[in-house]
């Protein structure tokens, strides 16, 4: 459990000092509450985005010093905010959220931290929070599952529904049955391929105008090794990210 | 684990949608990231924050229907922010964050939200929420310990520091030791009693202006059963206090 | 009249620049307009906040440099707001002219400002403000009332209403009686003993919601003599904290 | 005194309750804490404000009913920020606190607010906060020595410094002569005519940058007298403005 | 057409890097969008100003070194926001456009920015946005068809209808017919001189409220002519302050 | 010309009348001002929006009624702030000045506004944007060359340099030589395939810190025939969604 020597929450005063000596880089994992339909819990994202945080402590123990924080756990969620699992900040609060803990991190004489962001919605807030501390020579970094293109391609058996968007589907439902499998229940997976409307991209949308479900995609071909194949890869290569970046601290 | 059925982030759409229509009073367990000494993690708020929040939806199971929300970890940490374990939020933002959560609940038609808070700095602006969600006709109700004061006076033995203030000291550390003790290092724990300056009340002081230690009080005195007879009282009266709030809900 | 050499209104340039050039500790007093019932008016916080930073100029007066800005007369009133005398500002609005005025004041090269408030509700938002200006090299010290605890111990003869809140009451009653005698109608005052709710401290109440009457204690047993007992203390108090923040500027 | 009817700070809840069943136009004076030289004080425009405030009161005791609120003493100063006696909040807290007062008054039933406003400083503010309330179906008006002009024209004997700036000169100095001649050293007037720079219109000068003194005009041809007849038109003007106020109410 | 050489859409990165390295003068030409009656469009304000702008680089061109960005052609308008031509802006916004290209472009090196502006409601906004930038060393200056008065008062052939307030009128349909009389349908021009209440100084009044139609004056009695002597010397004035301007940068 | 009739700064009270009781649909061109390299100008994205709004209305002249708005030519200009024709609003500012003219309109009895955009980084600010305005029951539609993909893939010759970014490059030149071939200059036309960093998805990079130019792509294999295609479709489909949108109004 070398997690649990990176874990702020688990850390006396003693143990985050020699932990900041380190200059260690700082990671916060980041979800949302929304609905995933009825074979994956309001809380999926979360839960993955915990344990995607906790698989690349134990992945660079040892080689690259972090600091993990608590995950956040409220994010924006518009597309589905209308769905009973969904609860939503709005995109300035969490550009809000992250600006203050990144300068608290700054505080304690940091440089760089990641976020190990699960949910999609939250990435234009975590943009803006980006440039602004880009300015402030702090160095923010979103992982949205990076080097998972390549494996996904490999993999997946099933259409996309979209270009951009895909949710509860064969991807993610193969990561909760890799990591989190607990908390699935196969037996309730579905296939769903609404049509979007034509004019998606110009018009605001929530999902439900199109979709009974919030399933995109087709969550019954999900196996617990497709997961493993891609998250693998994910871990990967968010340590190699971590490592060069930690390098590149002044 | 009677918590299970509450818990949102583990709850489908089936279950979220069955939950909602029995008009449930939404818990919102709240902490911080703050340091607690050698002897308790900087972690130790959101612990009890989220332990206490479970043991109250255990409680009521089969009586009155309650709706956990995930625990927001983060939360205004301004005395011992210069301390290694502390990362903190602004009021303002910690007042935003409540009053976006509780109007996405008040949108699922919900009317009741309960703070389950372990960490006092939160109080402000938490206060600041209740009072705006009030005109909107929403209950936001703030539950720091009630029902701590009679027990906590019968089982303390050692004396208190200052009249509003204490931190990891015989009363938290044995809240940990009953909720948590393997969080707890017992051997690491100290009794300090720092000399408040004589002005304290009308400056603002950081902690470390005039401690040494984050600890304020005795930690050494603290036992679990101590912890026990405390929040077992604490949990009663949260109870009692959620079952109210549900029979007045519109 | 020694305060007039100290009033900034009173002061022409020449004045304010040999003022300044002591560097001064700069007094705001602070109050509020909100209803006290029928024996007192809405303005007493304002009337008690003037005269007793009146006072202590005099006190100081040839040992330590004081410059008084004119009284605040508008503070956040949310408990009463619905009583016929209250009218109320936000605590962000409160935090902002505070925050203003200081930086005006550090602006002329002063390095120490303090509140004199008389009203309560103003202290959530005085206290941002202290916290924000600590950051800007600035101090900010609130006086409500300091020193008064022993001596009011001392002179109570009626039992408090609540461990946190009075008004209007024995106390309040009697620092008119002594400070503005003209402003009291005796024949007026009652004794008003309401039962708070069981969740006043969970739950944001408006007083008007559990008592008939704005107040709280029992103004009937009020009297000059009580109020000149501990005001003495309190001047006494003040007198000595702002030397102390006199000789502790850089 | 029959201001003291009209003067919330004096009146307890009988009297206010019976007071707002009158539904009275609310007057808020409006000042602020600026230098004016050496022959009058920084409190001038206070001074002015509270005096014409209470002037009005009296007028208009037996035929309109009109409700005082206390006087505002901090304004925006920015032209004479620089100088010794100038204290300054900024356009937007102006905005903010007339705009919550004026809300505060509404909730009470009332349906008009005018201010009577002896810093021209503050008149950008007060408008946005107009045209806002205007909106919101609540009538703020703003009241800056209406009806001066013409018997201003009539007993100028000094010329003006600019088209629209005028500081503790001949005509603000004959106001303080007449309303409150005890704050007034008319051994030291002076008479001030700058060069004002050529593109003072185009690019925001301080005054101080070309004047040595705050005074803009003559101060030394004030009189009493000349005081004396402007304000009588100011007062007249300001009682018909407020009785048309009162009749158009809802 | 020298203008060209100074219009930022126009210029590619070589000719904006020259252009920048002879530290000009920016130009930020400013109208709106709002009614102007029959005879002239809701455009006329942005085609007033970009005219105007271009004449003024023309007139510069091989003197003084000038930059001209494009126009911005929503602004603030109130007293007409009810008529069918009119979009508006708040001037809180507006504040914040001018601050965030003023600063934009002091990042590239430049030490003023030049307002050419053709709407008079703007003018609060900028005036704001001046005294901030002031602060932040970098000189903004506002142009309202600076050295208008004289020439206006010498061709002005019928009355002002106030003060302070004139539209679509004699003089601004002259601007209209020198500079765009393409935009002009002088068979549609009225005369109209309507009645301002008595209390329009004090009250918030949109024009809709006491005219039948925005022309405010006698847009007949317009001419080329006129038009030509104003604005020759309102150039004229403004070539010799982006002068005067240029040569004081540090 | 029909686009005149649907120009609101060409229209006077009578046409703007006219045009609002045909309940139009209205255009917001929207671009930036934006370094291009050398063989564009720095207004690029601003001829581009409003040469194709004004296609656009022509197109749908006799068909649809709509309201064709100024251009905005500031908008949000981040991966190239640093290159010299650059001038940038954040993203707030953007999104404020959207939601203040879609409230203008609303306000004019219309239900409906396009932005044509042509700066790719203006479309963060714009979705925040849209979704606030949906939950106040006004539809805004964002137009980034609805249509495009397809004849892109048709005539595109080069490579494309990144999935999501292009600038200056062969399409976007194309779209110039069709649509404004006065402003390019072909004879500078660059191909530039800079190496992006491999963590370019993860870490905010302002793209001189990886290439030269500000081109990203091959600008010399642009024709304008290629423009032409790409843009006739564009331009036929969102007349097809302006359509739309017109016939779902309520």
């Amino acid at each position: 459990m070398f997690s649990h020597q990176a874990d702020v929450e688990r850390l006396n005063d003693a143990q985050m000092r020699a932990l900041l000596a380190s200059r260690p880089v700082a990671l916060l994992p980041m979800g949302a509450v929304e609905s995933h339909g009825e074979h994956l819990p309001a809380g999926t994202d979360n839960i993955l985005a915990r344990r995607l945080a906790v698989a690349l402590v134990e992945k660079l123990a040892g080689s690259v010093p972090v600091m993990l924080l608590p995950l956040l756990p409220f994010g924006q969620v518009w597309s589905l905010s209308d769905a009973p699992g969904s609860f939503t900040l709005s995109n300035e609060t969490v550009t809000r959220i992250i600006l203050e803990i990144a300068r608290s991190t700054k505080a304690k004489g940091l440089a760089t931290m990641v976020i190990v962001n699960a949910h999609y919605g939250n990435a234009a807030a975590i943009r803006d929070a980006q440039r602004l501390l880009k300015e402030e020579a702090f160095t923010l970094a979103l992982f949205n599952y990076p080097g998972a293109d390549i494996p996904t391609r490999a993999v997946r058996e099933k259409p996309i529904v979209h270009a951009s968007f895909m949710h509860a589907c064969e991807i993610e439902t193969s990561y909760m049955l890799h990591l989190a499998p607990e908390y699935v229940r196969m037996e309730l997976a579905i296939s769903n391929y609404p049509q979007f409307p034509a004019d998606f991209a110009e018009i605001p949308y929530r999902w439900s105008e199109f979709s009974a479900s919030p399933v995109l995609g087709d969550a019954t071909a999900a196996t617990a090794e497709k997961g493993k194949i891609i998250l693998d890869a994910v871990i990967n290569r968010m340590a190699e990210l971590v490592g060069e970046l930690y390098s590149r601290q002044p």
